[in-house]
């Protein structure tokens, strides 16, 4: 195993009607909460009606309207709303989206620049207003965290940054409030979830035994519950997996041990969303079995071979290669069955901007330090068999 | 999955080299340190001469000679040199036995009354200091979470005692530390791990299925690197496989979602320490197999068949009963195979206190509400059957 540091101290308070913890949680750090959300799901779904019940003595600001690709413009409005009304906590209640633009706005307040220049890591921050989380969607990891993607589409950047003082200090897990989430959200965000674990996963480290093994519990828990989620929306069972997955999927767990490589396909799909604005889940989804087979070849086989036995139970067999094709295959059927769109030209997205996409994928993050390192000409024949 | 807590806020720095952050990481707290440890080993494996070459800038107080079933008298001792020196932070040098001293030491510190009261419950702490660990034996998970053991040889009570305020701050944790280790406390140590999440996996909650998993990911690791560790000791892959499962089989995480039930073999074993100062992972072995033996039955089948399955790689076969019995028997063979004494008659340990202990057994964490719950008799025929 490779040296590590592990350093999670984001408290996880998991389970049904934990939403009742949030006074005691939020006291710690004050009078003054700026309450971070996306759209009118959280008032359908009535948490936003609940969490107003239950802060009666707080003051609560708002900040709203948060998109699924969270741009910096709503970051800079949240930094202004805590300078303006001394913040003391900011809660954010929604998916990864939601928490990410929290995670900035919270170092933002601090600072006299524009916030753009704490996700381009000109500016790197000191302090930041402590995050409490209401976590309403499995997918980004970002409720036991320190990362955040934001996008700029005056510039077409989605780019994403670790800043360790934006850990959450709390995450309420409530698996009943992933009962009303669209298909396509569980589909697209338990995606994200596995594609978060393909990126370490998939290594040139051969010796994290016990991370690889927890690499596939994660991996076989979204195989086994996502369709039964799609199937019965409200399965507790299904969305508690799922939902305690999403946070150890990126939580630092399946990393721990195998080399710091750049990732893969997360890089390639942030350039599809800030040039199309398209869920990010799904992106992941459609590129990931083309990149597999990409970069499947003698090289890397071994590792394939792992994964076709250990995650999706294949047979042992002579034949490496043919495991592996039919473990990329299977990953790609599972997507598909789960009712994702799988090809880009579903999505309306053609070959103009293939190029411009490639090279700004592979200068956001070096992909010549990937697992199989990636070059432009790589990645646009990614594109085109994603067609 | 059950509601649960998960807050693990303690700093790891896992690998080779690592003792060289510890004047960083003490720093933050202040220059006088008490240094806790046990007899010669960390002289002979030269940690003790590196680590006060690298703290020639702070003030090192010694607790040595601590316990392998660490003894309240050195609780004592620890609280009375914290008292008289303004102690800053506690460095724990050493496996479970030494950190555990520290944790009741640095409660100790704040308290006016007998130390023994924090381990039997009657005084609650509230302020604890600082400790730091650096590990060098995988078996307890003491470094990764906030529970202590502590002995009366007096009244041959061994007592539990969960203290959050009393987790490290940070932990080292270097494999090579582990090459010098006898054999007998590799493999013990070991045991203790498999026991921890034995502990856990076999409990009545059926619907904790990526914490299932989890564990079983433990135990394959363990199984596979415990035979290689004894055979090549300096085998890098496998100690730090072995360390990194010590920390996660007992830091919250094989529990997540699943039924707070009483632990079996622990509070039974713990009586055999009490009375006979054995090695607690020595204990564990030699009961384990019996009580898996003498719980087995219709109603359990399934949940061994499960472990047979996924942990030993047994092939599915339709006489659930059989597959189970051939686990425990692998189970068994196991750890004599890797040299623990399985037996209690090989540790001079007779049937004359068989009753006593079976009563404090029972009485000192409620067996009643164990995975199988357990009376006196269950206890004093599991001794039988480990005779």
């Amino acid at each position: 195993m490779n040296n590590f540091n592990f350093h999670v101290s984001t408290e996880i308070l998991f389970g049904k009607g934990r939403i009742n913890e949030l006074p005691k949680v939020l006291k710690k750090y004050g009078k003054n909460v700026l309450l971070v959300y996306g759209g009118k799901s959280i008032k359908v779904n009535k948490i936003y009606n609940k969490i107003n019940e239950l802060l009666t003595s707080f003051n609560i600001y708002e900040l709203s309207g948060v998109e699924p690709n969270p741009r910096i413009e709503s970051v800079r409005d949240g930094v202004k709303i805590c300078k303006e009304n001394k913040i003391d906590v900011i809660l954010a209640v929604g998916g990864g989206s939601v928490i990410d633009c929290a995670k900035v706005t919270a170092c933002g307040a601090f600072y006299n620049g524009d916030a753009w220049d704490i996700v381009k890591q000109t500016f790197k921050p000191e302090k930041a207003i402590p995050i409490v989380t209401v976590l309403t969607l499995a997918a980004t990891g970002s409720e036991m965290n320190s990362s955040a993607v934001i996008t700029n589409f005056e510039t077409n950047e989605k780019l994403g940054v670790t800043i360790p003082i934006t850990l959450p200090k709390t995450s309420i897990l409530d698996p009943t409030y992933l009962f009303t989430l669209p298909a396509i959200q569980t589909a697209a965000g338990t995606a994200d979830i596995m594609s978060h674990i393909f990126e370490v996963y998939f290594n040139n480290s051969k010796t994290a035994f016990v991370t690889d093994r927890f690499c596939e519990s994660l991996l076989k828990t979204c195989i086994k519950y996502l369709p039964i989620a799609l199937k019965e929306p409200d399965n507790y069972e299904a969305r508690s997996n799922l939902m305690w997955a999403g946070s150890l999927a990126i939580n630092g767990l399946c990393a721990c041990g195998k080399f710091d490589e750049s990732w893969s396909c997360h890089p390639i799909e942030h350039q599809l969303s800030a040039y199309y604005d398209i869920t990010h889940g799904t992106g992941l989804a459609i590129l990931t079995p083309h990149w597999m087979r990409y970069i499947l070849s003698e090289k890397t086989v071994d590792k394939f071979d792992e994964y076709a036995k250990n995650v999706w139970n294949l047979p042992e067999n002579k034949d490496k290669m043919f495991l592996a094709n039919q473990a990329i295959d299977l990953t790609e059927q599972f997507f598909k069955k789960c009712g994702i769109p799988m090809t880009l030209s579903e999505l309306g997205i053609d070959d103009s901007k293939f190029e411009i996409m490639a090279q700004k994928a592979v200068k956001a993050r070096n992909l010549q330090n990937a697992y199989i390192p990636l070059k432009e000409d790589d990645i646009i024949q990614i594109f085109k068999n994603s067609l």
